[in-house]
């Protein structure tokens, strides 16, 4: 499918100079584009490879004279970083999922699905579960018993959504998401070595060794509208209350959400997250990749953390944090300065400890 | 279905007052509870929110007065959170998964399944696989070829379990758990540049880069009874030996067990822990949420880890440890203090040196 | 299936020695190994547990007096951890996987599989997919619209493939391992807090919370000859360009490769690694498990990271590297040895003060 450079900025609500009827196919980088590709160039650092290779058309920063560069036509957007939205969603070729409800698929007779909804081949839909107009239920998916699922869903192969789970509207799930496994809670009929070292910071004080009696996740999980979870991530079900994740979050691959965790509106969660069980999390907050949160604890609106941060308590609203176990991340930046020059702190230590030693004997 | 406040009080072995007879048809947290649930509040600090909502029964705490609190009934618990393990058990409406085996599942005719098994749609049981009565085999669930599993297992949707895997009674496995894929073992053909480091720890040594050529599983993996595996939580066959989960093991969602593994009776096993091939661990042990251990190691029994532990050495019996290295708990506390010092100690420690030279200059 | 010692020896590159004809039906370690297996005991400190087993026949180390040991025969390799890769090559048993295509997989008319590709029970394969020669499909898996495998691929259950992915040969995946999610990439209509926090490094400036609108990715993910991708590992299609993993690659289980990585040859990428969004990743890297490494950055040839290891900065070639954030081996661990001893340090500080507080008095 090809669209005109005309129709592509208007799309991205920019600005198209030249030979705006010219036809693109497909987007490259500079260096890979050929003459019907939009050439991806909205930096200054790509001038070269524009000017060197065969694109005749190109995606440039403000004030680039694409003329000089041997361009036919040009698209200058607003926000460079903005408009690479609305141009994959234009050019995005998709999965190719076909319309209409795959006979191998296994629909139990009292779902209901709108009537454009689409079912991919050996995917099972439970009892009483309920399809917004639009969806797109992927090939292998399961769908459990009185799931609600809003419009314009689509949903990847094999993803898993476990019973009760309700889910607002464009919901998007990547590859083996698992949405509502049963939380991880387990109990012991005396107090357990981890319920004293809670207490004591770590002593298992005088705890006998426990057999683990499992607790059922009564709750389920409530998902708001435009939530996209990333492969293999799991969201598990809560324990009473349900577990929620706010409207506009967005979540990478093999994030593990806890349950009972309440998650706020527009929250960026990095791969390999872990938000360990019951902790609350504000909005518009920004998990780092393998970011760790521990259980119970409040982490306020807009805060942001840096790769691999550990977080083990409460954390103010704003605050940007990094490092095990987490500090704000400027002070943080310090402290891994001081921390490689202590080879050094300890050699003088010892020769002030050394010339003291000299001096008290003088 | 609902329950009397009787009932559910002997299947906590509580006591029950009140109106006994009342019939609950669900739980809820004490703000959320209408008429009809029984609202959990076994802490003193739910009492304004029981009064002022509208529970007529309640779960609370030893010596509550829950007449006061406007209760018609209510249910003392010896260990409030030992009980939850019952009272959700009795609650769980579950998943819904059909009873008998559906048309749509491909069994192998090898295979024995105990008559009452359930088999969900599109599940795949391989050849003489063995499922024990009262096993339910979720929809989209892949048992391969001479697996074992025990009576009472219930396996969630998306399950895969590898060829020769042997399973013990009342195992339950989380959507999309994996058991039995091939273990990470390369060997080369000549020294590689990662044995060097082993030995020196920092130095490559004279080694030249190295083609990688795996090393078969020859072995499976054992699991004991009343195991527990997460979503999406892999466990890895053994290269000669069997990897082995005790009795009484749970493991939370993404963890990773390598192949060779032993693990003891009754751990815990968080979510995104990884344990390295070969290491040891023992009975009773709790690893917090993210903790990593390294290959060939050994971890004694009852040993406990805080979140995001890294543990790169062998750990004996009963400790408590906490960071990256792995430290006792209580040490690695007072050194992330001590870390947040640091800048004092630095401008400290110039302060000395500025003195000293001074002093000398006198 | 049972094979003779001196087939094995033979197919090992090793020297057999005694009754070679002895016929072996499995492999063993030495205090297990019956009398119709090969013990492996391939150091002297198997001396014992062989002498007093039941095995008949052993792959023992250079050296090794098999006969005063009361064996009746013995393979001798010349580096025994690379023997063990043919060898268990020859015992593996596998998966058991059929012959053929199963006729309850959905296989769309357009795709080419050659004429000897085994598809198993319960697999979907899209559109124009193209199966080289040899491969087998394991049960469930799903391969998308216009992927390309060549030939000789080991599919287990459960993978999934996404559309226009493309394979080299001999590829292997364990069980449920995702190529090709769409990548992890959102973008916002004015600057957000964490474009701010990383040009500031701590400071989210006077940026407003925003929404995430997503990028789709119109990359792919391209996939060299002899790579391995581990139990659930994740790979996503890049943005513009398509992500690429090199010729020999080997990943571990729960391991996540962004959008737009490239990764060279021959690398090895242990369990639960991540590495985010267009890194570039050189040839013969081996990240230990747990590394995290940043998007955006250069990882030279030959590195090797420690265990945990979190990289926040590119790194020259060769670098062997630990902790977080990343240091050279060598220098961390002399680091981890002074943070233990740091408690003294305060107090020697401290000493020092009143010391010269005292001297100054004087």
């Amino acid at each position: 499918m090809s669209h005109s450079i005309k129709d592509i900025a208007a799309a991205l609500g920019a600005q198209a100079f030249g030979a705006v009827d010219r036809l693109i196919t497909s987007v490259q980088e500079p260096a890979r584009a050929g003459p019907d590709d939009l050439a991806l160039a909205m930096d200054v650092k790509y001038a070269e490879s524009l000017s060197s290779g065969k694109a005749r058309a190109a995606m440039v920063w403000e004030g680039a004279d694409w003329e000089a560069m041997g361009l036919d036509a040009a698209i200058i957007p607003k926000r460079a970083r903005f408009a690479m939205a609305p141009l994959t969603a234009l050019m995005d070729q998709g999965q190719g999922f076909g319309a209409g409800i795959h006979p191998s698929a296994v629909i139990d007779p009292s779902a209901e699905l709108a009537d454009d909804v689409s079912v991919g081949p050996l995917a099972v839909i439970g009892p009483r579960a309920k399809i917004g107009a639009g969806s797109v239920i992927g090939p292998q998916c399961y769908i459990g018993m009185d799931v609600t699922i809003g419009k314009d869903a689509y949903l990847r192969e094999q993803v898993s959504i476990g019973a009760r789970v309700r889910i607002g509207e464009r919901f998007i799930a990547q590859p083996g998401a698992k949405i509502g496994g049963d939380g991880f809670s387990f109990t012991s009929a005396e107090k357990s070595g981890i319920e004293a070292v809670r207490e004591s910071l770590g002593d298992q004080q005088e705890t006998e060794a426990q057999l683990w009696t499992r607790i059922h996740s009564l709750g389920s999980v409530v998902i708001g509208n435009d939530v996209e979870i990333g492969a293999i991530t799991t969201v598990d079900s809560g324990t009473i209350r349900d577990t929620v994740i706010g409207d506009g979050c967005k979540f990478d691959n093999m994030a593990q959400i806890g349950h009972n965790v309440r998650i706020g509106r527009d929250c960026m969660i990095c791969g390999h997250v872990a938000v360990a069980g019951s902790t609350v999390v504000g909005n518009n907050v920004v998990l780092g990749g393998m970011t760790g949160v521990t259980d119970n604890i409040f982490i306020g609106d807009r805060v942001i953390t840096g790769g691999a941060t550990k977080i083990l308590s409460n954390v103010p609203a704003g605050r940007v944090m990094l490092g095990y176990p987490a500090t704000q991340m400027d002070k943080q930046l310090e402290i891994y300065k001081l921390i490689r020059r202590l080879p050094r702190l300890f050699r003088d230590v010892t020769a002030l400890k050394n010339q003291t030693s000299d001096d008290s004997k003088d």
